[in-house]
């Protein structure tokens, strides 16, 4: 089937009660099902969300992308008014664009964000429950700060991959890592041209082990290309998908 | 029966599950009631929390003061580790003290402040879902600023008081209101030595009405003494209680 147009949505959502981004079997609550089931409501035609990429259970999106073709003449700020009247209040569809027939949200992508949020206080926040990792340690951030320049570049992040799903090539590139203070909160911003499976989670948790002054060397495990045993890898609350660059 | 000790407790909570701060009957889920329960099982004995005042159901609190009256000798900080351990997630002790036994979180209070949010732009967050109130309309903030200054003072706000609730007394002090502008959220922070039931509520929805320049008349409503009819209270997800002073 020939499609006339290729509309990209810009995304955020609380991903909390999600089984994660990718559709699954029946009966699973996943975003893009939700999306799906939501755009099939408004158009009356089956549609196919294609993602930047999956986001695990429980991880946010500050700005996910996802395209999909139609032939529906649906005008973009009634498709964007009828998606945030329908969804539930924790997706919200934050731009609706036209875009090149050939937009792809994942393979055209360049680079993409990831924010992790941890809440480095003695006492927990009822408020960011689910949307923070909470982390009652002292950490040395500036040392974190200078181990995590280590990461920069182009790596082979085998070290930093979840075993479970280890695929050939694990080579990517970060552009930036930040890591900033803000109150009790610590935000660590990775921005990279892909991400390996649990990336961003095991590099937080090897960042946090450093920060707490274990003596781990970022350029050894990066050689080494093996993900050590005890491995801490954080929990997908504190986790936000922040931006896709095209 | 008589105590040897008063210990006052300092306390955070997302109301957005439970039905208000205030034990009902059985099978209902309260913020107090969860307290309570926790407490019991810490102390093994049953214990009254007195707070500082109801708040309403989906109301949350910054700052919500309880104190009970016990014979324990358990020590503060294991009572808060305690406490903090056992407690679901959305509720938080941030402080445990010795009080005077004369200490009343309610009738010791000087004045209390309510903190409303609203989300004021075109699309709504999904993180501030059920933690701001989503007011999608233009608001002349400055306008707002003026004329909440005549609400300043000792006033009778039986025009601002729920009907269904309505006490002889409905004589207030306002000591500060502030409207702040951070982003697109908005804060209406009300400083009050009390509030009649749903006081900050409909003041905030006559606010909003004069942020739309709707021609409402604080002074007039204020001496009227009558909840003109049409009235706009806004919703609870916005309100948090913000701290009690003694």
């Amino acid at each position: 089937m020939t499609f006339l147009r290729n509309i990209k949505l810009t995304i955020e959502y609380d991903g909390s009660c999600y089984r994660g981004w990718q559709t699954q079997r029946l009966g699973i609550k996943t975003v893009q099902k939700t999306i799906e089931d939501t755009l099939e409501k408004i158009l009356c035609e089956k549609v196919k969300l294609i993602a930047s990429g999956r986001t695990d259970s429980g991880v946010h999106a500050l700005g996910q992308v996802a395209n999909f073709k139609t032939n529906s003449s649906i005008p973009k700020y009634k498709l964007l008014y009828a998606l945030n009247s329908l969804l539930p209040k924790d997706i919200v569809v934050k731009k609706v664009e036209d875009v090149d027939m050939d937009f792809h949200s994942r393979f055209s992508a360049i680079s993409k964000i990831y924010r992790y949020t941890i809440l480095n206080s003695k006492i927990r926040s009822p408020f960011l429950n689910k949307r923070a990792f909470f982390y009652p340690y002292p950490l040395d951030i500036n040392l974190m700060r200078r181990e995590a320049k280590k990461l920069l570049g182009r790596h082979n992040f085998l070290a930093f991959q979840n075993s479970d799903k280890v695929k050939r090539d694990s080579i990517r590139r970060i552009k930036k890592i930040r890591i900033l203070k803000e109150g009790n909160l610590i935000h660590i911003d990775i921005e990279a041209d892909g991400f390996v499976y649990g990336m961003v989670r095991n590099i937080v948790g090897v960042l946090l082990q450093i920060g707490r002054k274990k003596p781990i060397n970022i350029e050894e495990l990066l050689k080494s290309k093996i993900k050590p045993s005890g491995y801490f890898k954080v929990p997908a609350e504190g986790l936000y998908l922040v931006k896709v660059n095209y």
